[in-house]
């Protein structure tokens, strides 16, 4: 499991005084870049050598708690299964232990240029093995 | 069934070149927004005389085709159950006819001062009816 | 000067209960793009067919009263003046009559390909003549 | 002067493959949190227990060069001068010692509920000082 942590600011509030319910998702990808970064993966490169990009195809998100401005929160990843073309991860935005909310996000690896599906790049066939 | 029609902008779009794809909650949450208004219900006077705003509980989204800058979308909500102390809904965001995302959101009505749940509004009960 | 509509949701308020400084910016640049229609230029078409953007180069704001949730604000475009490769145009966001917010907005006509200025399509040059 | 790290992501860029306008005003404004919360100042608690907040009331930002996704850029926070009820401070967003972005920023500290201007906690007339 890969972790991650970011902090609530203002511009990621609203009139309720907690997290607007979009910007959840917004830590998440912030979550899962870390994670293709620590994996090794250079996003930037990727996409100009190789022209693949990962594009969130579905999303299953449930809101338990709410998240406050100046939270400190922990944003888990971790695979549940991957495929030929994509990947099915869980995340949670925890907070001291509660989780706030949970997700299943599935990402294709798509060729940008063309918009067709494409073979994940072999290191995650391996974290997947692991 | 509501619909709403919403252009996209430049803060829309991310380094791909196309909407990104938390900016469809916001285009729904709109879309919502603008239906609640035509039901002849007004959030800021629900929120400052009866303490009770709606809350965005799950979102089960997917991403069929990427919608572009420029593109002028069409949001389309539906009720398709309600509770108690809550309604999930159908949304779709269209272009030409074209479903590009379509999700079910649970929406919970909640006393912002306790985080209790509340009970809907009667209108609701109403649609729901029709 | 030309004038816009939009309204302030959820997405563009913060815990203070008003509309997010960042947000005006949003609301200014959406106000330029529907300028840039009602002129008759395609955005779209001169980035892909002139490889031609704009981009802001400086923005000089001042926020005199908040917007709040809900509110239909009006956003004003006047240009200032035009130089070879950019346009200065005052901006003013207004709730019934009353300028919320003001700025002067510089924006470039920039090559992306190269990053280099370029000459403004000839539609301004008449435009400021009038 | 207070320095703080922020990474770019997808969620900050737009489609001319560079990171928004609005967008730096987020990290500005990310890294005047910072730097409150290094003060010893906790802006949770002076908003509950003082009914006193930091509102912006004037922004003159100049953009020289733009942010890439994935650029890890370092936001410059310094004060230029304290009154009454405002401060005004220089900031600035660098990449690899750069500048990017540059803007002169006041903020104003109010009440709240009542919209009018307070005085500066004592804090703020010491670092002044120094």
């Amino acid at each position: 499991m890969h972790t991650f942590t970011c902090r609530v600011y203002y511009e990621d509030t609203d009139l309720a005084g907690v997290v607007y319910h979009a910007n959840y998702l917004k830590f998440m990808e912030r979550g899962r870049s870390e994670w293709l970064r620590d994996l090794g993966l250079d996003q930037r490169a990727l996409k100009a050598e190789q022209d693949l990009v990962f594009m969130v195809t579905h999303i299953d998100i449930s809101y338990r708690r709410p998240a406050y401005y100046d939270d400190l929160l922990r944003v888990e990843t971790q695979v549940l299964d991957t495929r030929r073309a994509s990947i099915i991860m869980m995340q949670k935005i925890c907070r001291d232990g509660d989780v706030l909310t949970q997700a299943d996000v599935t990402v294709a690896c798509v060729r940008p240029s063309s918009g067709k599906a494409m073979r994940l790049p072999i290191i995650f066939r391996q974290e997947a093995a692991i």
